[in-house]
C-alpha cells in the first residue's frame, strides 16, 4: 500500500500513521515528496486489507493499494493456462474453442431434444439450458425446477452433449450437481457470497458470469471465492456489463478477454446472446469473441423464439446457429484453435 | 404493447403478427404510418410479458412497453404512502425522518454498546451493525455471525433501540428474523430471488437496498418480489449505483427518491455513507436527502474508525454525528417533517 | 508518481526505469516490497504528466499518479472560497444561494419578456436563456442568434436581471459577450478547448457545465483551461452525468456538490432541470442541492411548457416555480445562507 | 409518435392533447387500452420532433418516439454501402480493411518520417498523426500546429500515403483540409455542432469518433449533422466508451459495429488504441473488431513509445505492429475481406 500525506501534514500526524502501520504488521518507508510526503507500507497487503482503514486518519489524503486482492486466480501464482475438464474429449481452456448451445429455458421434453440435437448436428460440445431461472419478475415464467433437470440429464443421455445449467440457490446446490456438468452462477448472483461459497465446496466445474456493474477485479475475487473453498475449475463467462447504451441490451466487454488472459489462467468464455439481447448481433459478436482469443463461447439456440418461454429475441434458430458454426471454424482457425 | 413494424414490412408478415397477438389473448389495432405501420395489443400486459418475444418475428422492428410491470408497489394501485411500523413510536414512510445508524460490522461486545449509546444519545432511532458480512474479498472479515446478531440484541435490550442487519443467505433468515427487527438485503443481494423469496414469507419488515447497475424499474420489481410472497412491509433503500466517476465509491442517484416518490407508496431510506464512502461527504448528502424527501437515512457510526474492521472510511465518529443530527433538524423541519 | 514495477522484475528493467525517471528531471526512491518493488518519483508532477509514458517499459506493471494535475483551481493553492461577481450586489459563491431562471431557449420577445418578469417576481437573480442552440438533431431549432441576444438585453433593460447565455463557437465569443453578463459552456462543450481557451480569454465570468462523461477531476482541468488563460470568474455547474438509469434524462449528482468544495474554491451551481428531464423532479432537487451546500440554482421556467421549441417537460411553470421559491428559504436558512 | 396517457386521465386531458397533435400537423389515432389510452401520432416525425413537448400536457404518462431521428445516414435511405474514396486505390468501406496507422502526435520529422516508412513496410494504408492536440490538461503538449500538419505532408510525399489529422476549431478547418485527406473530428468534438457543420462545408471525408458517452442513435444524429451540410463522406469511428471498467482506458463497444451495420450504410472503423488504452490488447481487439465487420482501423504505432508526448502506453512499436498486420490478414481473410 502507499499512504499519500496531505500537503501540510503535521509532524504529529505523520507519526501516527507510522506508528499504526507498524501496528498492523508492516514497514513503513517515508518519500519526502516536493509538496507532501508518502509512505509505502512493506509487507503482504493481501488478504487483510486493513491498511485501507488508514484513510480515517488526520493528515491521509488518500491509500493506494498496490497488489492486486486474488492469489488463486493470479497468473502471478500460476502461469499456465488451466485447463477445465468437463467430459471424454471436451476441456476448456485449451486448443479447442468450446461452443455451449441451447434454449435460455428448458420448456418441454420436445424442446429440450430438438434443441439438444439441432445444435449437436452444427457442431456445438456442451449443451445449456435453465431449469431454475432467475427472472426479473415475480411473475415471469421460473424454470421447470427439476422436472427441467430431469430432462437436461435425458438429452445428454440420447445426444452425448455434458449439459451446463444455473443454479440460483445454496440449497440446491448439490441437486442441480446431481444432473449438471457444468454449474452455472448467473451475472445477478455473480456476489452472492454464499452461493459462491457452496459451489465452491462442489466437485464440478463451475461457469461464473460476470456481474452487470462488476469490475475485472471484483470478477476474480468471485472466482477466488469458488477457488478458495478448494474448487479450481471456474470458468470466467463475460456477458455484456450495463452501460448508458440502450442500443443493445448490455455492453459486450471484449477487452474483457485479452484483460483476463493477462491476469489470470482460468479460461474464458463469451455469452454473445446476453451481451447484444439481439440475434441479429451474435454471430458477428461470436466471431469476435474468438478473435480476441476466447476459449469459448455460450450461446442461445431455440427451435421457435417467437414462443420461448424467455429471451426469444435473442435466440438463434438452429438453421442459423449451423450457418454461424460454419464460419466460426474459420476463424478459429484465423487465431490458431480448433473447433 | 406497441408494435412497431419495419418500414416495408410485406403483408403476409403483418397478418402473422396480427396472428399471433390473438393468440396471446390481445386485441391489436392497426394505426397506418407514413413510412411503417404500428400495432397495439389490448389487454393486460402484465404478469405475462409474452409479447416481447413478437421481437423476434420477421417485419417487426421493435416491441415497446407501455405498463410499468409491476403492480403491488405501485401508485396505480395504492395511493397513500405506506407506514412500515418497526416498533413503538418507530414508523418508516409517516412525518418522523427515521435514522438508522451505527457501525458497519458488529465487532465486539464493547464496540457495538459504545456505538449504540452514542447513536442513541444522539437521536437514532434504530441501530444498525452487520453480523453476517457480504464481502468482495474471501480473505475479508466475514462478520461474527450468530454471536454479532446476540450482541445486537443485547444492544436492543440496553438502549431499546430497534436493530436492522443483514440477511445473505436463505437458509439463515429465520435465524436472523429471530433477532432483527428489519432485515436487511444488501445491494449485491438486490437480485438474488431466492433470497427475496424468503424474506418476503417472513413477517419481519425489510430494508431493500437498490443494486449498484439497478434501474429504478428493476428495483420496484425486487421489492414486488418480496410483496407478492405477502410480506408488504418493504423499505426501499437507495445506496449509490455505479457510475465511471470515481472521486465517490459510489453515485448517490438522490433524484431516485422524488422518482420512487411518483411510482410506489413504499418508504424510500438513503444511505449516504455506502453512497459516497467517504465520511467527509456524509453529512452533506443526509441534509440533501431530507431535503428531497427522503423518509429516512441509514449512517455508518464508529467509535474508532481507523481501528474498524470494514468501512473505516465512511464512518463518521459518534462526536461528528452528533453534530449532523443537530443540523439535521432544520432540514427536517424545512421539509415539514419531524426528527 | 509511483511507479509499480511487475514481480520478477529484472534487475536491468529496474535501472532504465530509474535511469529514465532521472532523465526526466525527478528524484527516484525504491521501496523494497515482499512481492515487487515500488519507486516514488520526487517532483512536481503537475504540468508535465511524462512520467505516464513510463507505463510502455519493460518491467513496469503501472504508474500511479499522486497529485492532482490542476492548480489554479485547487484547494491547495487557494483556500477560501472564490466570489463571483456578476452584477450590482450579485455575487456567486457568496453568503447568498443566486437562482438564475428562464427559458431554455429564446423563442420571441413575449415570450422572453413574461419570462423575464415571472422569475424576477419570484426572486430570481439571474436571467437564463439561450440564442445559440446546440441540439443533437440538425433538424431541430438552432437558437435565434444575436436576434434572441437582442431579446435578453432587452429584458434586462426592463427587469434588470443580469444574463446568462451560452455560447457555443469561439468565433462568436466576442459577440456573445457583448450582451451576456455571463457566459455558459454547455456539456457537450466542456472539453472543446479552443471555445475554452477563448473564454479564459474574455473577461465575463463563465458558467461550465460538467460534461455528461466527466469526472471531476476532468471537470477542475476544463475549468483551470479558462483559469490559465487568465480569467479567475468561474462557475462550476452539475448538470447531471450519463448512467444505465434512464427514469431521469440523467443522473443528477448532488455529491459533486461537496467533492468540489473540498478541492476547489470555485462556487457550485445546479441544474436540476437538465439533471432530472422532468419538471416533476425540479423542486425537490433544488432543496437538496441547496442543503448539500450549493451556491446557486440555474432552473428552467417557461410561460407555456407545452408550446416550448425545446425541452418543454423539464420546464417548470411561474407559478410552479414561485412556489418552489417560497419554499427554498426554508431550506437556504437550514443552510445558514440567504436567498 | 406514441403518446401514454395516464391511467385515469381526464376526458378533457384527452381532449386536449388530440387537439395539440391536430394543430402540430399529425393525424392523432385512439387506441382505447384496459388501463389507459395510448394515441398514436401519425406524420412524419422527423426534423420536428415538437411532439416530445406533448409530456407537459395534463394527463400524459409519457411520449414515445417511434422513429431514428436520422434521415441521411439511414439504411432506410440508402440501403447499399457507402464507399469513401480517400485517395487511388484506398476506399473505405469497400472489400479492403483498410488500416490507419501512425503515432498519436506529431513530434519531430525524423519522428512522423520513421513512423510514416514503418507504418507503410508493415502493410497499413493511411498515415495518422496530430497537429492540433485536444489535450485534458493545459498544461501538456497541445501539437505542433501548422508546423505539424506540413511535416505530414511531407510523409505523405515519401510515403505516398494520404493522411488523417484532428481539427479541433471551426477557424482552422481550411487550414487542416488544405494539407489533410481525412479530417478527424475527435471524441470530445463529437457533439462540437460548429465544428461538424464546418466539415460538413468542406468537401474532404470525415474521421467522426464516438464521444465518450455517445449513445448510437446520438453518433448517427451528429453524423447527419454532417451530411446535412452537403458532404456525405463520413466514416464512423468507434473507440471506446465510459463505463466504470477501470482495469481499461475505455470499454471498446464492438457490438457498435453490428448495430451501426444495420441502421446505417456509412462505414465503420475502430481504434484499439484508445479503446483500450493499453498496447498489450491492441492486438487482439484489432482482430475482434475485423472479424465483427469493421471496415478499417485506426491504430497508434510509435518508434520509441517511452519518449512519446502523448498516449504512449497505447502505442504499438513498429516490430509489434508488423506482427500484428500479419495475423491481421488471416482475420480480414476469413471475414471474406483484402487487408
Amino acid at each position: 500500500m502507499i499512504i499519500v500525506m496531505k500537503a501540510g501534514a503535521a509532524k504529529k500526524e505523520k507519526d501516527e500513521v507510522l506508528k499504526r502501520i507498524k501496528e498492523l504488521g508492516y514497514t513503513p518507508h517515508v518519500i519526502h515528496g516536493t509538496t507532501r510526503d508518502v509512505i509505502g507500507a512493506v509487507g503482504d497487503e493481501r488478504g487483510k486489507l486493513v491498511l485501507q482503514s488508514l484513510e480515517s486518519m488526520h493528515g491521509v489524503e488518500s491509500v493506494v493499494p498496490i497488489l492486486q486482492p486474488y492469489k488463486l486466480a493470479s497468473t502471478e501464482v500460476k502461469k499456465e493456462p488451466s485447463h477445465v475438464r468437463i467430459a471424454d474429449g471436451v476441456v476448456i481452456g485449451g486448443d479447442q474453442v468450446v461452443v455451449m448451445a441451447g434454449p435460455c429455458s428448458v420448456e418441454s421434453e420436445a424442446q429440450i431434444m430438438e434443441s439438444a440435437r439441432a445444435v449437436k448436428a452444427a457442431g456445438a460440445h456442451i449443451l445449456r439450458g435453465g431449469a431454475f431461472k432467475p427472472r426479473t419478475s415475480p411473475y415471469s415464467f421460473q424454470g421447470l425446477e427439476e422436472d427441467g433437470l430431469k430432462l437436461l440429464a435425458k438429452a445428454r443421455a440420447e445426444t452425448g452433449l455434458p449439459v451446463v445449467t444455473e443454479v440460483i440457490n445454496p440449497e440446491t446446490v448439490d441437486l442441480v450437481a446431481s444432473y449438471a456438468d457444468i454449474l452455472q452462477i448467473g451475472a445477478r448472483n455473480s456476489q452472492n457470497f454464499a452461493l459462491l461459497k457452496k459451489v465452491g465446496q462442489c466437485g464440478k466445474p463451475v461457469l461464473l458470469k460476470r456481474g452487470m456493474a462488476m469490475t475485472i477485479q471484483e470478477f476474480l475475487m468471485s472466482a477466488e471465492y469458488i477457488m478458495s473453498e478448494g474448487n479450481q475449475g471456474v470458468i470466467l463467462c463475460e456477458r455484456g456489463i450495463r452501460t448508458f447504451e440502450t442500443a443493445t441490451r448490455n455492453t459486450l466487454d471484449l477487452s474483457a478477454i485479452p484483460v483476463l488472459k493477462r491476469k489470470t489462467h482460468l479460461p474464458v468464455v463469451i455469452d454473445p446472446s446476453h451481451g447484444t439481447g439481439d440475434h441479429h448481433y451474435v454471430a458477428a459478436m461470436s466471431f469476435a469473441a474468438v478473435a480476441a482469443g476466447a476459449d469459448g463461447l455460450i450461446v442461445e439456440v431455440h427451435p421457435d423464439p417467437e414462443h420461448a418461454s424467455s429471451d426469444g429475441p435473442q435466440s438463434l434458430k438452429p438453421k442459423k446457429f449451423a450457418a454461424m458454426m460454419e464460419k466460426l471454424k474459420l476463424f478459429a482457425n484465423a487465431a490458431d484453435r480448433t473447433l
